[in-house]
């Protein structure tokens, strides 16, 4: 691609530098900023410059918090001795979206990937651990992606809390509600059934 | 969507300004900011803020430019008596990789398109016609995109210069190269066969 201005160029190249965001896309993207009150530019820039300079993390769950305790680490309302661990924010804005959870959270920061050069140390993994060994914790849900990367870190996770009296859970894999049996997958129909839980309970929600 | 952080919450706000990108997606496009190194962010709002604050627009053309006369405008080896009458720079972009035209550019910098509020004194008609007057245009080829807004744009300006003895050709309409005819649509095939051209033409691009 070439462009008729250093300007236009180094802001398309910039963006293009997003995930998922091409070359077009970016120059789609930066044109229409171009259409748009200056204003909009300015704000855009200075709220990305403000967001990643000022930006906290919780002390206790390693969540996004513009305090040093977030909300739900500070709520004393919430039960701090269940703590469901989970790969990001996204993760437990969706878990809190549910309403039907009410302990604390632990944010890993992403998932072990030798691949992507993430092992345990570049995670949250040792101040989780820390948690356990101070014995404020009875029971720890895994609740990370249901992917070979996820599987692998909640394995690493077990072996090291294996020898502390805690109990270990997993949030359940089975068929979605609303999906039809003959689309699903053989695995996640078969543990479906491996696993499955008494009907009563199954009205409660 | 609740945000934990409201630096988070005016970043993914300014983010999912632009065209085409949701809360979802600014939400991963700013996380994955926070994982990058600070200066990506910094790169990224510079070069947005000065594109938008420093931005030059030729004075012939009207196409995106760092000098006060664009590169194609002050080339003395293309022809500024054929002026080709586009939307924007990308299309500026798209003709300019077929390296087959060899004459100036007129940006329009859009459509008429009344349902947007964008009329023809928005766009850079007034400065077309005024070249037009100053007789210095042997030929105009109009090169909008084939949409209704397209081509009431094209009408509004060939019945403005309508009076001037000067040539006015359009692009030609027809089945792309490398398409099949049974998939071509009946408006376009339909087309191609009216205006069809001499076989010998064909074989020289």
């Amino acid at each position: 691609m070439e462009f008729s201005s250093k300007l236009l160029e180094s802001a398309v190249n910039e963006m293009a530098q997003l995930p998922g965001i091409g070359k077009r896309t970016a120059l789609r993207l930066v044109l229409h900023l171009l259409k748009q009150p200056e204003s909009q530019t300015e704000l855009l820039s200075e709220s990305l410059t403000a967001m990643r300079s000022n930006i906290n993390f919780c002390s206790n769950c390693h969540n996004i918090s513009d305090t040093s305790l977030c909300e739900i680490c500070s709520n004393a309302n919430r039960d701090q001795s269940i703590v469901c661990v989970v790969e990001d924010i996204r993760d437990v804005m969706a878990i809190e979206n549910t309403s039907s959870y009410k302990g604390h959270y632990h944010v890993l920061g992403g998932k072990i990937s030798p691949m992507d050069g993430i092992g345990p140390s570049e995670l949250t993994i040792p101040s989780l651990v820390r948690k356990v060994e101070d014995g404020i914790i009875d029971e720890l849900i895994f609740a990370l992606s249901s992917t070979m990367e996820g599987d692998t870190t909640n394995f690493y996770i077990f072996k090291q809390i294996e020898k502390f009296d805690i109990k270990t859970t997993t949030i359940a894999r089975g068929i979605s509600v609303g999906d039809e049996l003959e689309y699903a997958d053989e695995v996640t129909l078969g543990r479906s059934i491996v696993n499955r839980i008494p009907f009563e309970s199954s009205l409660k929600n």
